[in-house]
Formats: structure tokens, sequence, C-alpha cells
């Protein structure tokens, strides 16, 4: 794929921590971490147009004992079976759940999904991850 | 202030999509966004990480076909196999994969394990949620 | 040989498809094709179980809605969570789910496990596959 | 949904065998456990016709260091990527990993792709589950 060169400038205090920074995350050059910066701005900005197709990960932690959660996760879950790719549940303990989803579809509704799990009583913590389908970025 | 000069090299592509963003979003120019997206970065690593036990999820983008990256995920997250608990791969078309990876351990060796899989080339997303096991929330 | 007689109920739409399915198979009646069937199921079970390290998938088919199986389901894996790595769900559609879950541990304790999520009411397809962890094969 | 009620006979040790048997599983009854009999039959039946909607899961036991495995295994898996639901991935040490693949579609696509996966140079067990999507049974 062609590509092109330009320059920035970066006040001398800023470049120091970002070099810092990208050496202690592994990066093998500002450009490559510069980069995944644009992608992620132009991913997050595709979210906002609600029709688009997108991919997106929501991660839950909750208790399975706590009103009849489980049910009520999978019962929820159904509800929107063509947005869910998979759903990964982890064990933690006696008591407490991992559950991270896979969900494909228009932003607008895999938000809609996420906000209505991780808003139910007994979730304790949840995030949503947009990402997308790779082809743009 | 003394700043630095230095250049980047981007795909037309993805600058393309780039220069209509901050076009949009009104930034005067190239460098100005970048600084905006690196001062977000170094912002967002200030987050405490410690010997706590925490659970994590990293959600991965990228093109299977480039770089030999399959082999060169599986390669890294074996290093560090006994903080991974379960990675789930979707295909999303003929080039692109959703990976999600389940992590448990202290929040320094995560941040460590996300840093390393995000900044590899060819991931063109990945994003880090870190949670906790449940038991204090 | 003496026999012993006895009565079993079927709901009638899997007893419409078992009897057009003994039929194309020839047998003479139920009886003789639920014999074959209880002669096979012994004769899996035969198998070696053991204190060797194993690891085993299992496939579970059910109707999240009957008799609150999720949440049964979900209780149970929780007394064994140690040796559950993790359990992938894919919702099939509205009332239909497949989960796979990946165990580690004792190849008697994986069986126990096996046994108990296949044999829960309500469950309508399960299957065990025994595998090892790759270090003799 | 409307049951029916039909006896059947069975030698006396033969009995004996199956009712320790299902005791051990966990089986709540005789009738619970010949139901899950037959639905594994009419299971079975239902992956002989080529062109029936299944659902399978694959189990793949493999040494990631060979034969540039991961990049082989997930090539050929974007091969056949609207097929493939998931697929989770368990680190088992540094050299051997567990996958395990939720496939759905026609049964003889299903078998096919589980061939050719399973035949692939350095995977050292693999084993096809053939379940449905739990609508006629």
């Amino acid at each position: 794929m062609k590509t092109t060169r330009f320059g920035m400038s970066l006040d001398d205090e800023l470049l120091k921590h970002f070099d810092a920074l990208i050496d202690k995350k592994g990066y093998a050059n500002r450009s490559e971490a510069i980069r995944d910066l644009i992608r992620d701005l132009i991913t997050q900005e595709e979210w906002k147009v609600s029709d688009k197709e997108m991919v997106g990960t929501v991660t839950l932690v909750f208790n399975h004992e706590a009103h009849e959660l489980s049910d009520k996760l999978t019962d929820l879950q159904h509800n929107f079976f063509k947005n869910i790719v998979s759903s990964t549940h982890i064990h933690l303990d006696h008591h407490n759940c991992l559950e991270v989803l896979i969900l494909k579809g228009k932003s607008k509704d895999i938000k809609t999904i996420s906000d209505k799990l991780i808003s139910t009583k007994g979730v304790k913590h949840g995030k949503l991850v947009m990402t997308s389908s790779g082809k743009n970025i």
C-alpha cells in the first residue's frame, strides 16, 4: 500500500514522555505508535454514526448467585441473539463470574445491548470496548 | 518551550480518513491533532499499576495475513500462558480477526502483556479493560 | 434370562421422530432400539478414568428457558470452578443455547463434572471429548 | 408439551448395569436417561443428511511452534469463516495449545472443515462433536 511521509513537531517535554511511554509499551518507533492512536481515533469516530456496522466487546463481572442473574443475563442476551456472536464465561471463584461478550451490528444496537447488560442489578462492573471490523483502519 | 520536528509515515488510505476527521473536528493541522492524541495517551497511562490481583480483557483487531501475525501473537501469548486464561478468536472476514483474551494476575503483568500485544506491528486496534475479581466491589 | 418391564414417557414430538427412525433402521420395536442404545452407552463407559491430568471439552445444547437451566448450570459449574477453564456460550436462537466448556484436571473429575452437566434435566444433548495436555502425544 | 407413556422390557443383567450407570451419572430416573440416548440418536442421524443445518464443535490439541501451525490453522479457518462462529484457544503450556471451534452450517461442510483441521500436519489430536441447533430434539 502507498504511504505518505510528513513532518510534525512536538514540545520537547511531551516528546520525552512519549518516547519513554512507547519504549515501555514496546513499539518499534514513533510512527507505529502514532498510527495506533490515529486508528483508535477513527474507530471511536465511526461509532458515532449509529447505523454503521461495528464490532464491540462487553466485559461483565457479577455474582451469579444474586438476583438469579445468570438466568436474567441469558434471557436478555437471547433477545439480541443476532447481535451476540459469542459469550465467554470464566468462573472466577464460587461466587464471582467474568463474562465477555462479542457483539456485531449497528453501533447504536451494540450500545443499547451493552447498556442493558451493564445496568442490570447485580452486575458489579461492566465496560464496552468499541472496535471495528478492521476494514477502514 | 523548545520543540522538536520529526517525520512519520502513514498509509494513504489511513491518511485520507485522518485528514477528513481532523478537518471535521476543526484542528489547524495534523501536528495539532496528533499532539492531542499523545497527551490523551499519557494521561490514560497515569492510572496505577500494582501487585494487586486483577482480571483484564484485551480486545485485538488484526489482519492475520500480515507479518505472520497469528504465529507472532500465539508465540507471545505462550510466554505468558500462566496469566492468559483463554483467548477467543472470531474470523470477521477473509482477512480480519477479532481476538479477545482474558487475563488474570498482577495488574502490572496484565498491563505489560496487553502493551506488548497491542504494540505488535500489524495489530490495527487494541484495548485493555482492567476489572477486578469481583471480591471487593 | 429374566427380563423386567418398566414404563417410560416421551414428548410426542420426540416420539414421532424416534418411531420414524427405528422404522427406517428396521428395529422390530422400541424396546429393541432402546436396548441397543443402552448397550452402546455401557460399552462407551468402560474406558478407564484415572488420576492422570487430562483436558476435556463438554458440548451442551439446551433451552435456557426450561427449568431455570442457566442458573442451575452456572451454579453447578461454580462448584467445580477450579476444573473449568472457560465456557463459551452461543445463543443459537431465542430458545436454544450451545455451551462449550473446557476442563482441566484428573480424568475422573472431568468425567464426573461432564456427567452431572449432561444428565441435568433440560439439557437436550451433551458430549464429552477427553483429550490430553499434548505432552505425551 | 404432550407426552406419551409406553412400556419396555430389559434383561435383568443389563438393567442392573444401566441403573448403576444412570445413578453414577446423576440422572433423576430411567426415562430421563433414555430420552438423552434417543435425542443423541436422532442428532447423529440428522448429520447423515448432508444439506441439513447443524452445529458442531471441533477440539484440537497441537504444538503451536511446529510447522507455523498457528498461521496455517488461522489461514485455513478464514477460508471457512462463514461457518466458524468462534474459536477458543487455551495456552496449555509453553508449547501446547487447545483450540475449540464452534461451527454452524451444512453437516457436510462442517465435516469437511473438521477433517481438514484434524488432518493438518502437527495437530496431535482432534475430535468433532456433532450436535444440533436443538430445534428437533
